[in-house]
């Protein structure tokens, strides 16, 4: 039995091997303007991490393997530790350190939907906690091993439901199971003529399942919507019984309670299989680079595409600090690119924001709608840097994970966070949260580089997404990431903004979840699940503060 | 005090002053198809209704008017008639033949968000129950003034609570209280420049609060999105505290607790404010007809139109069956009429079906929308007819229920519903649902006109929007009704589409709802009712079957 994570490192992203490097004159940068040391900082050897043994009752153990079968009842060391935790920085970095102290007692991997109820049946009449586990791609706490008040916890993981079960072609809808990876996912559709055109950045290793419980969004929604408006239908497994909804193309049959479902992140029920819109396979891609002379100007091109609705499918602006970081990073160096510098500083653009554009689809359509952007932009006081740009945007597009490890090698503390507002609270809440973390670092010592980039644009307003990097405050890491996380959501949550836009709310952002919804939406939740999972085995502390 | 419902008659559909008559010739056609009777069947006098005295106990009335002062709680015979129902078939033949037994015990008309939660306080210590109404257009027993376990039912009626309460033009959005009515709102934000752009044949006098609590769709949605898209966020007042949701323009915050509130139908609070998306007023707005050979080459139209993302903002094929009815009652006559006719013939077009097609927008937005459009139409065979037919269509697009009360004047059984499916059940749902309305009439010796025609297209699917006239059964107009709807209610249930895609659920489709969401769909709305109104007095008997 292989994992879905097999081709992931427990100390990182994927695999090592795809590590790109940091280009020497950029690491430089890096290191004068966060003022690292020369240390190195690499994970501690696999021997070295403390594990507890596992906790998982005899009789549990054998009624869970009475199930799945011994194969997939998994209670080694290799398998929890690879299901010790998600991918955020804190995770990272305590598994960095030598600690997988919590990881599950046990990794359970059903294979069907009805494994999973009768998993669910085990765990609620034994008293085990449950965890599902998808690509454990989470990076707010969404898949860490949670016992709750249970004495020992499982990572359901649930890589085996991997088939696409049927494909609609005249309706462009398909239905997958939650297991299915995004590239895995993408091949099955690919090879009838069919994208789910759902990319974001964990696309490598995130699964349907996950992306449906933590109401994602790729690099692509702008255009292909965000996750949870393809979802169609949805069938969820939950302790009392099986939710099983396909709403069709619309209905009015009382509240849409796919809503429940979708970003329910494993706390009311696990998600089994999920009925999404699909496209035909796009003919033609073009991706390109814009530049503006400010983020404002930039922002107001972005609002006005989405408002007129000529918004490309990819969109997004790096303001000034993420497009200088970008530039170094690209690494361009020689006569040509002086040169062009030179050019781009006399028209008033030295300081300026990067914007990359993409459009998919049939060629008709990627040419009338490019040129209805086009026009925004242009309008916009936008100039266009060509294709070049754009190609080497997506030619990276999934390697910030990778580049998140050497960073995290060479001391640095790296981080992101997102949100999204109105537009007319949107540069309100990149002024606060740019702000609150540049405090709540310089304070500790370690003045951080932030950077920022709208990622998504709709017609009331855009998504902000935060990269930080400071050096790492060696042996209080774990005190220096909640600091400036407290700060950030704080900012978020006065600004009247959203605590996530798409990474879910997990361990991480469930203090600031009544902020949002009110108590009374809290309640609401607490109210469903006391009736779809009454002994509260599911996913203990997340998503319900 | 006026209500909302002044300028509507108890007996029918707003200002009999505004229906416009029957062509003769198209009444001859009905007449003889129908085997009408020539007898005349207008409503009983105003004097002759039965109402019951009403039941409010004096504590609980003195309470209620302690809250909203005493011109905003009556008791007189006018206030409780006009909150005595909605408008559905059955709902106006009670009261056309003398039936307002049921008809609330009082009306009491809050004058803000604080009123209503009193109001709600009160009735919860005192045991009443609570029927809120907006406009009362329900058409499927949304509004009945249902007492279920408690001795008075209160009408609540929103038409006071009529205020735009901001705008905010950078973002695009406005809220709105809930008893605004659909020209109100127009007005309100046309004076901004502003379009909510929702346009239900209910739209005189139906309001924001209703849209909301039933997930109404109007004639524009295709394009400006149906009105659960446009909702950004929702106050609703709950017996147990308020719910206060503000989404922004995305969130992947744990589950959309808006769906909670939106599609609620009274059941579980009371929406009194909602912010919307909205839009620039359109420079311009095109309507235009085409003809299709038959419904398959129009629907495979529609749906190329859908998937390929050039809907029009108003898109209907109606079927051979409603076009037909369609020319008879635009009652074209002379010679131009019957050349053209004889063209269509000519050219295969003789039993075609129609299709309305509309853009609205800036003159650019238009334009380049039209045309791509029009290619995929011109591609899949239709034949456009031009301007003044789909000039026509708008110059009466609310005229449907006076059209039904004149009907219902000539001994008519008139009725409507709708469901929506995916494109490949949508033919298989069409003919099902003709032909239980067609079995189930004809066997009672009253063989219908049924009449369909696509309402609304999307990427997956669309709605069917079902007309059906047939003699009434004089003294067993209802035993009539439920066999025509429940014959085609079954229709859809085995399809496995929906049973409402915009008319929601009321009294009349609450049975259906389990086929939709399961049981345990359902118990998650018991769930959170219980939790929102433990005492359960918000509008008995509907939506929760």
């Amino acid at each position: 039995m292989t994992f879905n994570s097999a081709s992931m490192v427990w100390h990182g992203w994927g695999d090592p091997a795809r590590r790109t490097g940091i280009p020497p004159k950029a690491m430089a940068m890096l290191r004068k303007e966060l003022g690292l040391s020369a240390t190195s900082t690499p994970p501690v050897g696999e021997p070295a991490l403390r594990m507890r043994p596992s906790a998982l009752p005899d009789t549990a153990a054998q009624r869970l393997t009475d199930v799945v079968g011994p194969d997939n009842m998994r209670t080694d060391r290799e398998a929890r530790l690879l299901h010790a935790g998600g991918k955020s920085y804190p995770d990272l970095l305590r598994r960095r350190t030598g600690d997988a102290v919590d990881a599950p007692d046990a990794v359970v991997l059903p294979g069907s939907h009805d494994d999973v109820v009768a998993v669910l049946a085990v765990c609620a009449e034994e008293g085990i906690a449950v965890v599902p586990f998808g690509g454990g791609t989470s990076v707010v706490g969404g898949v860490e091993p949670v016992r709750g008040r249970f004495p020992a916890v499982i990572a359901l993981d649930l890589s085996r439901l991997d088939r696409l079960v049927s494909v609609d072609r005249e309706s462009l809808t398909a239905t997958m199971q939650a297991g299915l990876r995004g590239p895995q996912a993408e091949e099955l559709l690919n090879q009838r003529g069919l994208t789910l055109g759902h990319f974001p950045q964990s696309y490598e290793h995130a699964t349907i399942g996950g992306y449906a419980a933590t109401r994602s969004a790729g690099q692509a929604s702008t255009g292909y919507g965000r996750f949870d408006e393809l979802v169609v239908g949805v069938r969820m497994a939950t302790p009392t019984g099986e939710l099983l909804l396909d709403h069709g193309p619309a209905s009015a049959a009382g509240p849409d309670l796919r809503a429940i479902a979708v970003g329910s992140e494993g706390v009311l029920g696990i998600i089994t299989e999920v009925t999404l819109h699909v496209r035909p396979t796009p003919d033609r891609k073009v991706y390109e680079g814009w530049l503006f002379r400010n983020f404002h100007d930039g922002a107001t091109a972005l609002r006005r595409l989405a408002q007129e609705r000529v918004a490309p499918d990819v969109v997004r602006l790096s303001d000034e600090h993420e497009t200088r970081v970008t530039m170094a990073l690209a690494n361009r160096t020689g006569s040509k690119a002086r040169l062009e510098s030179a050019v781009l500083r006399a028209r008033g653009y030295a300081e300026g924001c990067l914007v990359i554009v993409g459009w998919e689809g049939t060629d008709n359509s990627v040419r009338a709608r490019r040129k209805a952007s086009t026009a925004v932009l242009k309008e916009s006081r936008g100039l266009r840097l060509g294709e070049g740009v754009g190609e080497a945007w997506e030619h990276g597009r999934f390697n910030g994970p990778y580049l998140r490890d050497e960073l995290m090698d060479r001391g640095v503390f790296v981080e992101t966070l997102e949100t999204a507002a109105p537009w007319s609270k949107l540069h309100e809440l990149h002024q606060a949260v740019r702000t609150a973390l540049n405090d709540a670092l310089t304070l500790r010592g370690t003045p951080p580089i932030v950077m920022c980039h709208i990622s998504h644009v709709y017609e009331s307003g855009g998504s902000l997404y935060f990269t930080f990097a400071a050096a790492a405050q060696q042996g209080q890491e774990l005190d220096q990431w909640r600091a400036a996380k407290t700060a950030a959501s704080k900012a978020i949550v006065a600004t009247g903004a959203t605590i996530t836009h798409h990474h879910a709310v997990g361990t991480d952002h469930a203090p600031y979840l009544s902020a949002e919804v009110g108590d009374l939406g809290i309640d609401i939740l607490k109210a469903v699940k006391a009736r779809l999972d009454p002994t509260g085995i599911l996913n203990p502390g997340k998503l319900i503060p």
